[in-house]
């Protein structure tokens, strides 16, 4: 079974432009302080911390997400993002499929909005993954009887789990994106979610060093 | 099993300030023309040949919809929206499933961009209806076994199939509103979202129906 | 000459309903609970502080909103509302100024990122003010004199003055108007925009006294 | 005196990218089609066609936008956009402002709703263009000299008229560069405004060749 992969397939954002951006504001002269050491950090701190979150729009990054179908629904809540997503209406989904591993927390304690989740019992883990697994074989078998008899794919998928992987694209700019990670890596968020959250800061943090580290000192503030 | 319902939970939004909000752009004796008979719809449908899309944006619909995940997928992709859902992880989500009537056609045809549909030969028909029905009574067992044994709902829930049912509060504008019925209740729209489309836009017609018969008018151009 | 004026044309928005919106994620029965005393309070300052955002969407309010077009400028920067403004290639704009008054902040000190606002002497007071006057006036002379000779009106407002009153409709759900007065009612944010922001502060503090005061809890953090 | 430019910061986005993106609707094998010839034009002329608008969201443009304060507010009422622009608050505003040209059209004709207009007389001309620069000058004057007292620049701005050129970054999509540019370069849309969308025109089409020509037929049509 599966898990959530994400790749970066294109960045067009830097550092560099979040500056230049600013200081659009001011005079032209500005640009000249791009050579000063430390003048693009200082500036994408101050800018950062007084929410003037602007600047941070001028730039792209696309993402290719296969994760399961319930991490998709809450990815695409976000709708400062551009997707572009596999159908189940053109095409016949792939037999792939997402598995809590062990490590996944199976128990949920306290009551909304203060809960936490421990690790599962040797019993649970194996009781969860047994069934996940031969439930979602049984319900992959029922797809495709019913599209060997003609069924269209459309109708057919309605009993498609949604531990089902996926696969879209995710377009956005370096603003949204740490709005983004702000709530999806946050200890709080769904399990799934933090290892897609995970990945896509990894691509972030490779393609904007100065602003991820900003960002990341006010996400754990 | 279930089929799709559409709420109107509340409408703020009427004709006339559509027209209001168009005269803001010219002298302010233009609110004088209100009384002249035809005027106001005149206007509207002057600004909707025109793309002069702005005035249609101050009011709001508040919808509830009740209606298989997999529509709500497709749903949830229009950004213009406002969106409140059940949640799998704070709900044990009720023993509702969508199955499709007989009167759903089943059969695809054609290629990619230029589908027909056809109704399903009874045999069809009935194969679906009944691995439909079996297949999502076995996932929904798998489901409450988990949740007895303890594993949390947000892990249980990912044997539950796309036509299960959910519930969302959907909030628009006019305008937006109106993007959504020409893409969704088209020809070529799946057939269950055309039935939530369908419902919305009798909710719409009621209580802006100049506006709604100048954008069936152009819909059906 | 002219001071800022907001109107409400109409709100459709209660704090009841950001509860509701909220609770559609849990179950029904959570309906219940909208009379037990404080329960209310306590959800929408639970959502506030944990960036749930979404239940404040189902709301409305259209302000109408006359102030110098030097502040339309930075209002409609603002992208969550929608506008219709009235227009100066379809009408001769009045012969409607603003006039900074005497309390009004004159001198800036300290440094960009830092500045600082002082009251002015009372000859820079009648300084900025006699120039301000005579040099619109003379801007509005220039105006109707093209007009006279049959320019339009497009072209002879080129001579206008960014202190020349406009007016336009403004509509916003509660998420977003929360989002505005954070920034456009700060301590640093420009000092005419403030006068906008506290008189559409006081229409959300009378339709959603809850939200409100949660709202301003956090603001003032 | 001045006129409209608009260079190209930077441009991430090809025609080839549109075609990726709606291939990954269908089977992963689809990408083997981007070597067909014809097959990457076909498809974006087909999703274009029938408001497939998603496919066209992943790629962006950022301009560098000097042109008068009126255009930049009929520019920036496009809210899918990012902006960025030169502040009156932090900066002293260079003594740059815009004269219409002679083949500027001076006359408006018709009625609201279906103006034309026909280019001035030589005597318009003249008085346009003298009435303008004269107004300007003194307005400039007024405003170095509120400088010159110690008068705040946020304040002293308030004379300058809306034909002072300003300067800003502006970073779109390929699809929403389309519907601004369909709206912005129409025969009713403001000459000074075409003049902009047009340069913008050009870098479309030098980076995507093929939607552009699609976006035109329709543009046309």
């Amino acid at each position: 079974m599966d898990s959530s992969v994400v790749e970066l397939y294109r960045a067009s954002a830097d550092d560099l432009d979040v500056a230049r951006a600013a200081w659009v504001s001011q005079d032209e002269a500005a640009h000249a302080k791009e050579a000063e050491p430390g003048r693009v950090e200082g500036l994408i701190r101050f800018l950062w911390r007084n929410q003037h979150t602007s600047p941070f729009e001028h730039g792209q990054f696309t993402f290719i997400v296969t994760t399961p179908l319930f991490v998709a629904r809450e990815f695409m809540r976000h709708r400062t993002f551009s997707f572009n997503e596999i159908s189940g209406r053109y095409t016949v989904l792939p037999d792939r499929f997402y598995l809590p591993p062990p490590h996944r927390p199976l128990r949920q304690e306290g009551k909304v909005g203060a809960y936490r989740f421990e690790i599962g019992t040797p019993d649970q883990i194996s009781l969860a993954r047994d069934t996940i697994e031969q439930s979602t074989i049984q319900a992959y078998e029922a797809y495709l009887k019913m599209l060997d008899a003609g069924i269209a794919r459309e109708v057919a998928r309605d009993v498609l789990p949604v531990n089902v992987m996926t696969s879209f694209w995710a377009t956005v700019n370096p603003r949204n994106l740490m709005h983004f990670l702000s709530l999806r890596s946050a200890a709080d968020a769904l399990f799934e979610i933090r290892e897609v959250a995970e990945q896509m800061e990894h691509h972030f943090a490779q393609q904007m060093p100065i602003t991820h580290s900003v960002w990341r000192d006010t996400a754990q503030a």
